[in-house]
């Protein structure tokens, strides 16, 4: 079956960057299926294309590869790396990109390589679009049947991002922090049905939620639930959250357990 | 040759959820091909997102799928539908979505079935997100060749949306509705050619449009023609036509008849 | 292998007309694949259109399709045309569209041929959707095989617009052109390479830049450096130029050469 090559970018789609990328992949790999997850990442925001391409790799094949660019420094020296890991592949930036996809570090067994070898780019290398000319290359050779050590010499450690945790406060109570303000104004939290036993509260922007829906029909207004990421979400019924409470990516919200768990 | 699903939702292009129904299909459906429409349908306006898939199925070569998601009530007791009609299948909530591709109800010859094999979905299905748990394995696997009377029971009638139909005044002028803006704020009515005979006068939003013109490029304002999907539409020659008047969708245009018919 | 067809248009993503034109071509030439380069051009902007084809379609291997719909004067007489060159095949509205992509006017060795034929077309035609009806089926069925020769009488010349060049002034200063704002706000210029020797000095919007960056990481304010197309930029790190300096297409930049050249 033809190599699936996912797209994560901050490109937008205004311009003729995203297709340049797709013309050099489908000039060497020219049986690649690519697929967009997302060109809309706010320019340069490494946590936000982090969080996307880490809800959407999963629901592809293995053997799928993952070509991620958000690259504030591009051309100023980070490397650019190629990751073996959970049977698919990621080509991005050094810079903590890959973090969240990743589980936090490289998780055992996976291989991670510097891509350099200059026989798997194209020439000349353009010192402020190496998506076009280091990264489309790579991918699209290793969608070939490359194997990803050939691009350049092992990693033990790669770049990573401290990703946010719940914590436990002393009085019981949780405190969990927004990491995405989804399209529909959503509020997605780092907080996991592991780090709740029982019926809680939820307080966000000095409102309080009592209990978790199961849906976003439920109920009239602002309203909590697991998301479908398995996220903890503050929504809105037919409204958006985010707008509503002023709320955005690090601010924080607060779970109490209620006295019947 | 390998089949067509095409995709119309309210998921927008900035977050990853598209993604995650692409990675679903093509990881049941390897050589599917698949089309976007639109996801760019304003959150849970399904009659926005009827329109949408109204004007472009039949565009497409016969044994294509058609799935579409524009879902408020997700997760909230309503049918997941298959439906089979005019040489293509429809996958939709039973929300009324599929009420303008199919004509205004199930036509003859078509057939509906409920989506409730739990053998075709996604294990654990979210309650949040039936579009990649449900819909999309569901369409994957029919792209795979699956019947889908093999999805669930047999369905007599949809759930459909009342679609607003032009109607003649005692005065003889005839009363159309505006059922869709569109990106460059054209304003698409529910008149058809088989409801103007003769030369007539457009009234909307207090300004008056007499005779039709031919394309968008005749005249120097405000201009009425008949446009791509059929409908008479109000434009503004290199203008807005939805800003310029302040009109938007359900609101009224009156067409007189000339005396010179 | 199975046949690019690019598309570059100013339909937007949130209507259905990007799919209309997808089903058409999927329809003739089902094993085709379809590749955007921007459906985001501004309504009916030829040059920013033009643009857009001009930074991608080199990317893109020998025998690809590019179909490109930019069409004030759809309906209104000007010729819709076919245009081989470069090893690539071209499908426009004759207004200029092609006009950067080709390099001025028609190269050594191209052909142009009307598109006509009533074989290759939808029936009926819209006269205000030709894009649909007229430049996709001809696209298509030249995917498929069909020689463009056979869409319609050859012709000498297309129409182009004039390309805007830098100049050299009397002081020995070169005067150019911000051609394109991009995503990020970055001012590309209609200067290249060659257009330069030495250091210099750039002049733009009141503000003055010493000397050129390599990467957008360098600096930090206001920086100047050759872009993935080959142009010189001007860009703010982290930061979006054209908002920071209230410049837009057209306005003009200085290049004054330093005394240690």
């Amino acid at each position: 079956m033809a190599p699936i090559i996912t797209l994560t970018t901050d490109f937008g789609l205004a311009d003729s960057y995203v297709a340049s990328l797709k013309g050099v992949i489908l000039s060497i790999a020219p049986s690649a299926r690519i697929v967009d997850i997302s060109h809309q990442v706010p320019p340069q925001d490494i946590l936000h294309g982090a969080y996307l391409l880490a809800t959407a790799w999963r629901y592809f094949p293995k053997g799928t590869i993952h070509l991620a660019v958000v690259d504030p420094g591009v051309g100023a020296g980070r490397n650019a790396i190629a990751v073996s890991a959970k049977g698919h592949t990621f080509f991005a930036p050094d810079n903590g990109l890959l973090t969240m996809a990743l589980g936090g570090t490289l998780p055992a067994g996976a291989k991670a390589f510097v891509i350099e070898n200059p026989r798997y780019r194209l020439d000349p290398v353009s010192s402020v679009f190496h998506g076009r000319d280091i990264f489309a290359p790579a991918a699209a050779y290793c969608a070939q049947g490359l194997a990803i050590q050939e691009l350049g010499k092992p990693l033990s450690r790669i770049v990573t991002l401290p990703l946010s945790a719940p914590h436990r406060r002393a009085d019981g109570s949780v405190l969990g922090t927004v990491i995405h303000v989804d399209t529909f104004g959503n509020l997605v939290t780092n907080v996991t049905q592991r780090h709740i036993k029982g019926d809680i509260t939820i307080g966000v922007a000095g409102k309080s939620i009592a209990g978790l829906s199961r849906t976003y029909a439920e109920g009239k207004g602002l309203l909590a639930l697991w998301g479908s990421s398995g996220y903890l979400e503050v929504a809105v019924r037919n409204g958006n959250a985010a707008k509503r409470l002023g709320v955005k990516r690090g601010d924080e919200v607060v779970l109490r357990l209620e006295k019947a768990g």
